[in-house]
This record gives structure tokens, C-alpha cells and sequence, in this order.
């Protein structure tokens, strides 16, 4: 079992470096009792006031479908009071299920989601952190037992190091140097089975994902050139999007623009996806994962997207940190391993090959 | 099982009358998730913001242990923004451990509760509502087995009637000729085992309180003149204060203040109480229980103080619609069972004889 005290320690003081009288929003489902208690505490013993927000699990599919045209269309007043007025915000992933919204019409969710977008913006705005707490529903989508879920979830979070930050500030000195090697190149391609992919990032700018806004996080991304991408790519690893699985996910883009899209599984939220709006076209985000705790996709995008030797792009709102400027009520990361075989160039240069890097 | 449907339908209907576009928050614990989720979607079909504040059970004990001087001292910005932001409070009694607080320093608890007050006045603006929902504490602190406890609750919440909204309007029609009568007396007398006290309410309003804030309610209630309450009153029903239990309270009353007060057990909490401000040793509430749905005593003071046949006196705070005037930061109900050969004298007629209205 992960040790809740330990997990607090690791999110209060380094994901989120809490001071005495900053208000801290605590968000997640009554599943994460536990460590929303111990975040309370260490909160507490730093001088910070920290506000539970606790959710039963099935709130957001009784929301969908229970919520008038209003209430899809609009939030209260007092979330975006309370978005604006904090100082930090978590988020603890811990579902009773993961698919809980499946039966809720695509077009609903986006809809709702781009009603939320203020919201979204003003909580981008604060210190945050989006984090996971492991539940049976998150084993079984990884396909795991309980046990051994918490074990790999200890170990990409690094909580199974002596000490957690030091290793966490390493990983970030790691990362820092594969940025300084990214920073030289303008294109990026990556060539893989049924995958070959061009986008520029000249003049963009690497953000280093050192475990403070994703925990875990370990990964590098930027936000290639909106009229850029090039070329198709497929994405083989399963993505879970608004609480349903999409998978085999293939893209063409033209001019930054998808022009294709196609799914084995889930087409119908892909399409939905790229209805939200005119930017949910476009990339967002290009990222190459770095965490070597994790070894495998366990259907979690906040995971996923970290595992060494896999690339991700998003379609839709880019990161403005980046120098990117989609906009968009769209994040979607989809993932691509290279460990079997990929290749990313920067610029005509093998920089990752079968899902390692060239030294 | 109280069907929690029903029961969001009466506190909706009934006590909140919740309307379209109001932000509705719902503080309660996680152990009345079944409420809180039926709650939340009749509200959402009235199209009302629900505003889930759920906590774990033992976050007022963590809360009051790891809190720094500067948090016991005051509150967090927000939860006054949204104290003040707010249209209506529903909070619902569901306690893992009615005894949470008993290892926290009494004083300690009062300072927070003191430093909380405009919280609580912010809240007392709203239209606010205080219910209960069933739990093993609860059914333990009454005696009783959790069946025997959730069926004892639903006939308390005449949630056992065919129509409970009208069992309620029927309730309040009811105390209101009680108090057609009592608008007519000048002086109250308590005279019963080890009692007898005097206090004037000529020109106080009586309330009539029909379930709208509390659930169950059924009690008329005034603030008598603070400085008239004169005599001797033992509370023969056990109280729970800030999560101890108080046993066996007198007090000797002298010019409305209180002279003498002891307690068989908890005399350390009694004390703390009174010592709480000025204000906390005058009297802000007399009032009569009339819900004949609530036969005895089960250690929660939002159910005992409606059993019909029952008077109870509050030490500090009046509610100001009554034209009380006394200001504290306490508002604690002690409670004297009349239903042994208690009477109650209006001017020095008999009202009520042995726990029953004199016709």
C-alpha cells in the first residue's frame, strides 16, 4: 500500500511547494480518502489552508445526465470564484471506473466541456498538479491486480526511492540535458509502422516536466508549429478519452490540419473530439516520455504519455508556456510507442531510436 | 433503508424549495454519499447548482490536531466568499464517530469555533437547512441497532407518511395554534424535579418551525429577555456538545446570567462552554418540542429537542427573528424532559402537564 503520509509529503512539497496562508483546492473522488487526508495534514503543518473538494465517483456521469440545457451550457458562479480566488489546485485521479461515462453521449460531454472552458483556464492559471491514487478500477483497466497496481504506480511516482524529490530533481537535471539537444533542431519526424509524421518546432520552447504539474510526470514537450504537421501517424497505444477507450487511431494531417481520421475502436469519439471546435483539428503538444518506472500503458493518458521511449502528441489547446497557440476546449494526448522499432529525427538525425536514446 | 430519493425530494421541495439557478452547497461526510447524490440530482432537475462539500468523517478531529494557532484563529478566504456567494446551505448530520472531538482540548475547539463566527452568521443569511441521514454512530449513540435506528429516523422525518409535505404543513398549522396561545402569556415557568425557573418573552416573536430548517424539526421557539431568566433548571436529557457528551446540567440563573452551573459528567466541556464569551451565559433560545415522531432520547441534539413533551433553553446566541438580542458565539441546546410530571406555566397557567398540551 502506498504510504498516504509519503505521497502528501511528495505532492505538498514538491509538486505544489506550499506556503503558510496559501488556499489550496483539493480535488478528487471519496475513493482517495486517505491520501486527501494526509495532503490536509501536511497542508495544515505548513500553514495552509486546504479545501476538500471530494466528489462520490459517479458525480460527473449523474451531472451528464441529470444537468438541464442551462446547466450543460453554463457552471456556477461560485466554481469560478473559487477557480480564481485559490492559490493551487490538485487533482487526484481515482475512479470507481474508468468507462462511468460511456453511456453518456459524446456530444454532450464535448459540449459540456466547452462550456467549462473559463473554469479550465482560470484553474491553468494557479499552481497545479494532476495526480493518481490507485483504485481496483484503475488496476483492472491496467489489466493488474490490486497489489500489483500499487507496486508499478510506487514505482512511476518514485516513491519507492529513498528519497522521492531528490529523485524526481534528478530526473529533471536528465531531461534538462535532452532539452539542450532538442533546442538545436527545427523539424521533428517520426517514422514508424504506418507512421510518417513532420512538424516544426524552431523557436518553440521545451518544457521540462520534472513531476511538479503531472505527478508522475517525465516527459519534454513543446508545441510544434499549428500549420506544420505533415504526413499520417498511428497511434498504438489505447487512449482513454472522456471515459471511453479509443483505439488504433490513425491521422493525416495537411498543413497542420487533420484531414483524416480513423479509429479501430471508439470512432465515434474521435469524431466527436475533432467536432469540439476548429483547433481540436491541430496539434497542441508534442511530447517524448522519459519515466522509467513506467514500463507498460495501463490505460491511464497521465501514465501513459510518460513511459520511456513513447512520443505523444495532442490534438487541440496548446500549453502557452510553449510559444504555441492553439486554442482549443480539446486536449487529447495520443500516444505512440517507438520501442519497437520507431524512429524520432531531429532534423534528419535519429535523436530516439526503438524507444531509446541516441547518445 | 431511508430511500434516498425521498428524502432528497422532501429536503428539495420542502426545505429548500430550491429554484432555478441557484448555488446550493451540501456539506456533509462521505458516509451520506447515497443523500448527497440524490440530493445533487434534484437539483439539477430544478436546474440548481448543486455544490458538493463532502468531507471524510474525521476531518474536524484532523483538522483541530494539526491546525496551526493562525488556522484555529481563522479561516480560509473562500469558504466566506462562498458562505456569502451562496443562496442555500443544506448540511447533513452523518457522523463516522460522534465522539470524534472527545480527545481535543475543549477550549481549543471553542477558540475555532469562535474565530469560524462570520462563517456561521454568512450561512444563517442563506436559506439554510441542517437534517441528518442514518449511521452506525448515530444508531449506536441512540442504543440502538442500525435497522431499528434508520426506521426510528423515518418516522422522525415523517418520511414513513404517504405524503411527508403535507404531514410537515399539517405540523406547522398545528404549532401555529400553539402559538396563537403563546403570543398571549408574558412569563414562562419550568417547575419540575430539581426546577423551577422563571423568564419573560412578552414581546418576543415565537418561531414556528416547521421542518424548513431543520429536518426533522417540530418546535415553536422564542428568545426570552435576556436578563429575566431567574431560578433553578436540572436537563435531564444527555447532550452532546462539540462531540462530548454533557450529563446532567444545572444551572442557577440570577438575572438572566448564569450563576452556578455543574454537571454530573463533562463539567470540563460545561465550563469551557460558558467561558466561551459573555454572551454564552444568557439565555438565547426557549423552546418546545412537537414532534410526536421522535418518542425518546437518542443523544443527537437536532432530534431530541423536537421530542413532543420537551422544553429545551439555549445558552448563547439568539436568532434574531425572534427579537432575541443575545450575542455569542455558542448556541447550545440543553433540554428538560416534561413528559415525568414537568409543567409548563404560561403566566402561571398551566400549558403543559406531563409533557402534554392542556387543551
Amino acid at each position: 500500500m502506498i504510504d498516504p503520509d509519503a505521497y502528501a509529503a511528495l505532492v505538498c512539497g514538491w509538486c505544489l511547494e506550499a506556503q503558510a496562508g496559501q488556499q489550496v483546492l483539493i480535488a478528487t473522488t471519496t475513493l482517495a480518502q486517505a491520501p486527501a487526508l494526509a495532503l490536509h495534514r501536511a497542508l495544515l503543518q505548513r500553514g495552509a489552508w486546504p479545501l476538500m473538494r471530494l466528489s462520490p465517483p459517479e458525480l460527473s456521469a449523474e451531472f451528464h445526465r441529470h444537468a438541464q440545457p442551462a446547466q450543460i451550457d453554463g457552471f456556477a458562479p461560485l466554481e469560478l470564484a473559487e477557480a480564481q480566488g485559490a492559490d493551487a489546485h490538485v487533482r487526484i485521479d481515482a475512479p470507481a471506473n474508468t468507462r462511468a461515462l460511456a453511456g453518456i453521449e459524446p456530444g454532450l460531454v464535448t459540449r459540456a466541456a466547452r462550456a467549462r472552458r473559463p473554469l479550465q483556464e482560470a484553474r491553468m492559471r494557479l499552481r497545479w498538479c494532476t495526480t493518481i491514487w490507485p483504485t481496483a478500477a484503475l488496476a483492472q483497466q491496467a489489466g493488474m491486480g490490486e497489489r500489483e497496481y500499487e507496486v508499478f504506480l510506487q514505482g512511476a511516482l518514485f516513491l519507492d526511492r529513498a528519497d522521492p524529490i531528490a529523485a524526481w530533481r534528478e530526473l529533471g537535471a536528465r531531461q534538462e540535458r535532452l532539452i539542450e539537444r532538442l533546442r538545436e533542431g527545427s523539424e521533428v519526424r517520426i517514422e514508424a509502422d504506418r507512421t510518417d509524421l513532420r512538424m516544426r518546432v524552431d523557436g518553440r520552447t521545451w518544457i521540462n516536466s520534472d513531476g511538479r504539474r503531472n505527478m508522475p510526470s517525465g516527459e519534454v514537450f513543446t508545441g510544434p508549429h499549428e500549420p506544420s504537421a505533415s504526413g499520417t501517424i498511428r497511434f498504438d497505444v489505447p487512449s482513454s478519452h472522456r471515459g471511453s477507450e479509443v483505439v488504433g487511431v490513425e491521422l493525416r494531417f495537411e498543413e497542420g490540419r487533420v484531414v483524416a481520421a480513423s479509429a479501430e475502436r471508439g470512432g465515434d469519439r474521435l469524431a466527436a473530439a475533432l467536432a469540439t471546435d476548429e483547433g481540436a483539428r491541430y496539434l497542441g503538444e508534442l511530447g517524448i516520455g522519459t519515466n522509467t518506472g513506467i514500463d507498460r500503458a495501463t490505460g491511464s493518458t497521465l501514465l501513459d504519455e510518460k513511459i520511456s521511449g513513447t512520443v505523444h502528441l495532442a490534438l487541440g489547446r496548446s500549453y502557452p508556456e510553449t510559444g504555441g497557440v492553439n486554442s482549443s476546449a480539446l486536449h487529447w494526448d495520443l500516444i505512440r510507442d517507438l520501442r519497437d522499432g520507431g524512429v524520432l529525427y531531429l532534423d534528419d538525425e535519429p535523436l530516439i531510436r526503438g524507444g531509446v536514446l541516441v547518445e
